[in-house]
């Protein structure tokens, strides 16, 4: 479940309530990682807060400020008994810098592979690619060298996602990379919207904004001539617009049949191929 | 020479000595329209001590603050006699309903005929095409019926054009008409930006910016399906991004061939049937 940031947490809470069903119930134990912000107890007790209100019984904190402490056999069996893990917002290289690598990072991919749900907020979501937008901005066009790419936590394989999407106009940004890197697909997903990924089954869209796709395959640019700060010519980029309420389903019936010009980004984003961390 | 407002009036002045360029010089007369705004006199002087200050020598004031004065000869000669027409900012409805039909329309139609440079910027830019994005606006994310188009004034055929794109983040504006449009073709320009378009022969992007073309023709989407305020599913939309300095020639040498996923597009932009003003 990849969040875009802001979602409620106090209103309608749909997003958290969607993450409390894919656990299993308000029964199931949630571990809230809140690695990626240096304020972890303040961002933990506003989620304890919204999952108690939601019901949840049982929810446990798992914080580090160290990479050494990914070694903590306490931190460990949190998430190891978590039918949930909810990676909070923050920064997401601090994310990365204390746990990429690390047995808690193992620890959530075998989490993932036995079909606990992995949800990432805002920088948590961009955490939840391999190829994981790190730094850099282009506010009024795309730009060569804007952005640099950084290891993500490589639960989906061959996407680069964004946050705050529509909220912050990322789009610039966010075609600065497939200009560099066509081979990637973009996600940027909207403030409290969340793309959910059942991989080998289907995707969904939930919550109150949208998703955009970028798709950079059949493009045709001019990067490779281009200084850095340069705008590219882009030619052929193919967009995607998914609402909330979006189903797709790879066994599909009549009304959540993947459109062939979406089939390839479909099959991107629900069939990663699994990668052990490095 | 399709103009995304706020060009430098100032400095380097770049899209309004290319204007100066294609009226033949500065010697040529120009034209400036300003009945798109209300305070046309103030506009007038402004672009009075920019071309002054290019070295024009011959500039006319074309105003209306009624359609009554559309018959006026003495407005009209100013027209015959132009070799280039700027028509300002302001708002494209006002614009229309001065000229929109009038012996004024068609004087500029027959400007273009015979060669004459025709400008637009910002609401100038929006009148220059048949289909006029006459209201609306869409901030996060395209919605259903939240854009009125209009008339405009018809020198191109197949396009909808929007202004200061890049700036007022405008791309979900242009989603919405193409949305329930499939068969025009989506403009956005940047401010201090122009496309310039020479019928039959070619297109080039100019100025600071870029322009985003957006083609919907190949869209999978369910806009038929939903309610009005709705997002609508856009699958497959094609964009565009030209920055200045693009230039594309129907009878193309190396440099500047179309590239096969642009021809139709390009064909749209350079090859409009002429129309009447009705």
């Amino acid at each position: 479940m990849i969040v875009g940031g802001s979602e409620d947490r106090q209103h309608d809470m749909r997003v958290l309530t969607r993450f409390v069903e894919l656990c299993g119930g308000v029964e199931r134990p949630v571990a809230v990682m809140t690695a990626a912000s240096e304020i972890g107890d303040q961002v933990f007790e506003m989620y304890r807060a919204a999952f108690a209100e939601l019901g949840v019984t049982h929810m446990t904190h798992v914080h580090l400020d160290s990479p050494k402490e990914a070694a903590s056999e306490k931190l460990l069996s949190r998430i190891r008994e978590a039918k949930g893990i909810f990676m909070t917002g923050g920064d997401q290289k601090r994310l990365l810098e204390m746990i990429g690598g690390t047995p808690i990072h193992t620890e959530i991919a075998t989490a993932f592979a036995r079909g606990a749900c992995i949800a990432g907020t805002s920088a948590g979501a961009s955490a939840m690619s391999r190829f994981m937008l790190a730094e850099g901005k282009a506010e009024l066009a795309p730009e060569k060298g804007a952005i640099r790419l950084g290891e993500g936590l490589g639960f989906v394989e061959r996407i680069v996602i964004d946050q705050h999407f529509a909220q912050r106009k990322r789009l610039p940004r966010l075609l600065s990379i497939i200009a560099e890197r066509p081979d990637l697909y973009g996600v940027g997903i909207d403030e409290d919207t969340a793309l959910l990924i059942s991989p080998g089954i289907g995707m969904e869209v939930i919550g109150d904004g949208a998703v955009t796709l970028i798709d950079g395959l059949n493009m045709i640019s001019n990067i490779d001539e281009l200084d850095t700060g340069d705008v590219p010519r882009l030619i052929d980029v193919r967009l995607h617009l998914l609402p909330a309420g979006t189903r797709f389903d790879a066994a599909a019936d009549e009304g959540t049949r993947v459109p062939p010009p979406f089939q390839d980004f479909f099959d991107a984003l629900i069939q990663p191929e699994q990668r052990e961390p490095s």
